[in-house]
């Protein structure tokens, strides 16, 4: 068959509804649509605002501050309405209240950043503190994935709260991509939080974490089984992960599966399987 | 030594065959050589084939939807054919060959791309089914790792199948990189797969996977051990890897190694070590 | 409240060095400062230089490979030297001193570009020796995670060994995002390492890996735990990861931790916690 | 001074609206405003809407010539509506009544492209015939700036047709600038129009132009005078350009002011200055 | 003769001092060299502050301008410094003072920019009284050649009168090759200064040009001749141009030619040859 | 009408033949065609071999010269190969003849270019010597438009004859786009060539130019009037510019019409029509 005979016919399979069905996704016209390199902009910025000089404009002291700042707040702003907009009509809602809103919302999660800030300046200190090789602040600011990884949850988190769809979920599979850590944007995670090395972690959708807790690389947090309802399939929205209590350390490759308790305190050894609360201040170890 | 000296003398040293010898890959003139670029823009064209309105130009709609898919296909047809070209020069064919024989495959690849797009609808499906947390079947196709993850083996297979020399094996490190899941072009893997969270999954080239098979993140399907031929060297090309039928489930970090097979509705357990057939319907359960 | 009386007050808020604090880097006025960017091409560059043809401009022959070194040295001279200086304020130095001491370290450097060839050809024969499914060497070089992880290890290691701050560290986490493999600067390698696939792979800081050692995906090198000075604080820079002897193999997800010795020639299969040394030729296995 | 107070002090002065005042254009939020660059990419598009094969996608041919004309006139569409819409915006229309009758003007200016292809045809072949160094139909059509002037000039005049406010100007500056020849959008231009050489040309917003004219270089087809309105200011609006008629040839740097009739046939030598009406026929030549 | 021998010879004849003699800039390592690319971005900049909302960020508002305002100050701040530093190399300078000097002058020259607005306020003001054509002052600023010609004019002139060397030529270069106006940056010129159509004004370096002037395209204030030295050679920096006094207008393509003045309110008709003193309010017409 | 029906009536009657006719060029599979960007970039290299340190990277010096001149020369053979070839096909060439003959014709171009930057020498020589507000050879290399219409002069003109059909008027035309300066290639041109101002100058086809001559801004050498064939179409190719004899001086917007001679030493004032031989060593004036 010619090339241009192959052209035309697979364009008319590919064209044919019956062809694209579910995986084709019908835009109303001029709606916007979730970005990934926008939403890589937006991460950019609000890094840039959070650690100033680490991130964003090097030049920034404390003279010109504020100017920076204001520019940064404006973009952040203008790009996030935008995000959420689209993330708003992607679940259905009409066009014009998703712009009207994805500003309204946009502006609450700037109200948040100071607060952000105060926490994410926790977990660099719990990271630093943590990692004997580690030399100071700056370069756990710099080159920490799990810095990163925290970021972008805590980000998302206030999103989810706020009511955006799948913008948050978007944003940690970005940090996901980046640096191996999978936190879903539903967790709830306490200050001082810290992640060693971090590829393979897995913190599901519905997992409590309290404050200074510090996981190691490959640790799930996941759910044992998830009940289905009459028709088989999964009943969404149900408590099906792990609750982390206060200093909790759980080393890596380890599992915690289930909606079950790690006491606070509690040191979890490497590459062990945990489907039962474990109480606050014992040490489970690998059996040899 | 002055700076100028240096670079003399290094330029000198580097220069010399004593010092490149293997590492240096020389062109014959004007070969095309394969390119990360050029390979990461074809998949986003296929993705944008594959998944209209998701990847892409986000207007498209009922009626301009053929003009789309005709540029695409156009764009994909004269990107692939070259790379397919480098990639049979890349293996030392004749380069007038080589740009033929680009052309042919590429189209013949694009004739699959239909029934390409079925079989991903159904790793959608087995995705968006096996997750309590996702919301829809959009937020499966523009969030989820695995999507990415098989989408790129799915177009890597078909190459491998054609004949297609490096390029394969290039598509799928760029979803490794980008998702963590390690899936070699050979493996052979039925419909309604999927693959939880992913990070650290791997999947050796001459596994076999069935249908509804679903897989978590750091589980492993590899070589228990290789065969050396009588110089010492791994014999190339043995079947090693397992066979898991229809229907299994593998919890994270399991390990299933050598050429054995893992029964139809089986469901292994997590952190487990696997070296011997698994009987169909069998659960293995970790070890406490 | 209005966005604009948001703005303002955000804006005061986060401009007040109460805020910012420790999360705030205040640049000399014109220092320059590391850039992941600029990080990324010299890695560029180098492998270009180290494996021509493979990386780079491909048209690169025995007639113009002279040039090329040069043009691709001298650029390497100039940005590496403007990282390291840096990297050096960063650290706090004087910047007149860093600019000239930048140029010092870069200059050495690449005096050790054909030493740092000669073992990575030693890195790509193993990997290449290693896989069944590996075709030829070029194959090896273009795909091969562990080839771009540990070349980005080699680079950063010799730039530690002169002194360079943070910069190494930038480098090893840019391989790390990029294979999931974390291998920190400070580690000593020997020759002919190989990593098969290579995601969740950890090697800590004072790692010593002797010649011809393999490991597999999720591997941990790592410490058992640290030793506190009298205010709590872990005490940095004591040896306290493992040393791994020659002909060394560690199976998939197996953590080695601790300052303990594996021995010439043993075999460590997966899956397995070890915290105690293991002598020479030893094989352990996996508990069933 | 230091430089941080000069900075502020000159950040305050040029923020008082004292300093700025009419050289401040205050948007309303979220306005679109016009932008050089999406004016460059229409003319772009519709270029290669206009002369397929040579400008825009080089693989079009006549078996998938549909496709890239609808990708063509959708992304002309799309873009083309917002700067319509950022021109009457910039007039002060309300925001909302822009963007819709920037979408309604947009698609009917799309319907005039089949007119405007057919006229331009006259202009290439004009041109063609006019240039004895001309090789053929389609070094004219790539190389000669007046058919890009001419191009411009006939987008620019169909869009004021329209009543589309600034756009149309725009885009003939954006031609002035890159030929040197300033046609006004507003001018009214017959078929086989060519311009040789053509720096320097001017044509006033009421001139009025027959079939097959020909001008050279430096040619103005100017105003001689404007009169006053009862306060000192020039009255707009005023037909003051000459009206030139079919069959004219007008050589390089002569002057035609006022609104004065060149009758049918007339030839114009170089360099003289013509402030009367000229019979048809006639020839003006250059006094010695 | 064999490519690889072309390339060779070539190289080397190129490469001797013998062939590039004074074709030759011989950097000093590290000096900034005059960049057009950054004296593009410059010119950018220093239009988004003197116009604002015309050019640069169109979201500027009366709340956010001082953010605005700061930034860019900032930003030309930097960029500015450098290119007179480069300037002050390239002239021969020491490298060190350069760097110094750099920033002096250009804070010296940021200092300028609220006169610098009042002036060009006066020049947009008199482009738009003077043709009848103009719809409003934004049509103005953001269409019309001479308004970007002066303004480049003005920022070079500010430079030249600083003690800038090279810098402010190119920027004039700039806009001449952008809109056919070509203006030393030596000129003096008064405010309500205007030039209509613009291609192929010519304004010499000694040049002096009262207030409320207003020139047409093709208009040379040029040099009659240029006494030699006794080597034959132009002497430099003798007075040429000639002196237009205030409310002089002159219409297109004549020539004014040597140190002559033309007295206040004179008219000068088109297409006329003028080297001899003319008195206020005459009108010299062309003769017929 | 609905604007999906006007696209489609559109594309339709856009897409017909009797709709593009002669504005269409089908190009055969795989042919390169001529790119404005790739002759801009290939200008670029040409100047930063021809100018070393003026243009291209500005650290190059003695000691790196060669490599410098390697890269570059390298880079221009396969860019200008292509192109070459792009101008041959566009002429209706075979394809893979193309492809041979644009790398030879590059290489012999290459050949000349030694040859190329000594008569440069000479331009910028004159045009330093020719102009008192000329600082230094360097400015004048960096700054003055006639240097940059003169090298794309010189370059297109080798190319012309070597028989490269479009590229050399392409060549051109970005030099009368950047300039205003408008030299056919095909005119001749002697040695310490030199154009002040330049813009509206314009060289035609057949001129023959020689040494030592200066042309000031709005000069025309043009073609008087052309003879017709029997169908009266132009004859193409008939000698019809005029002749130039060394050391004659033309001022501003003068025009010289047909095969006449200017003689050697001439002086033509400004403004002035010419339609007749003038002999060696006469002034003419501009009467009054």
């Amino acid at each position: 068959m010619k090339t241009s005979d192959i052209l035309n016919k697979t364009v008319k399979t590919l064209s044919d509804p019956d062809s694209y069905q579910a995986l084709f996704h019908n835009h109303r016209d001029g709606d916007p649509f979730p970005s990934e390199n926008e939403l890589a902009r937006i991460i950019e910025i609000t890094r840039s605002i959070l650690f100033p000089g680490y991130y964003g404009a090097s030049q920034v002291n404390s003279v010109n501050m504020s100017f920076h700042m204001g520019i940064a707040l404006e973009e952040l702003g203008s790009k996030l309405s935008r995000q959420i907009a689209a993330g708003l009509c992607f679940s259905g809602d009409d066009a014009t209240d998703c712009s009207k809103r994805g500003k309204e919302l946009a502006w609450k999660f700037i109200e948040k950043l100071p607060s952000l800030r105060q926490i994410l300046a926790t977990d660099v200190r719990a990271t630093y503190n943590g990692d004997p090789a580690a030399i100071n602040m700056g370069e756990v600011i710099c080159c920490y994935p799990d810095i990163k990884a925290i970021t972008n949850y805590r980000i998302a988190h206030e999103l989810l709260l706020l009511g955006v769809p799948i913008i948050p979920r978007m944003i940690t599979e970005q940090a996901h991509s980046e640096t191996g850590i999978d936190i879903h944007p539903g967790a709830t995670i306490g200050s001082y939080f810290c992640i060693d090395h971090g590829t393979g972690v897995v913190i599901g959708a519905t997992s409590i974490i309290g404050n200074n807790v510090k996981l190691y690389q490959g640790v799930t947090l996941g759910a044992k089984s998830f009940p289905l309802d009459e028709n088989g399939n999964p009943i969404k929205g149900i408590a099906r992960h792990p609750i982390i209590e206060d200093d909790v350390i759980i080393y890596s490759n380890s599992s915690i599966l289930g909606r079950i308790t790690i006491g606070k305190g509690a040191v979890i050894g490497g590459n062990i399987w945990i489907t039962e609360d474990i109480p606050a201040g014992t040490k489970v170890l690998q059996k040899k």
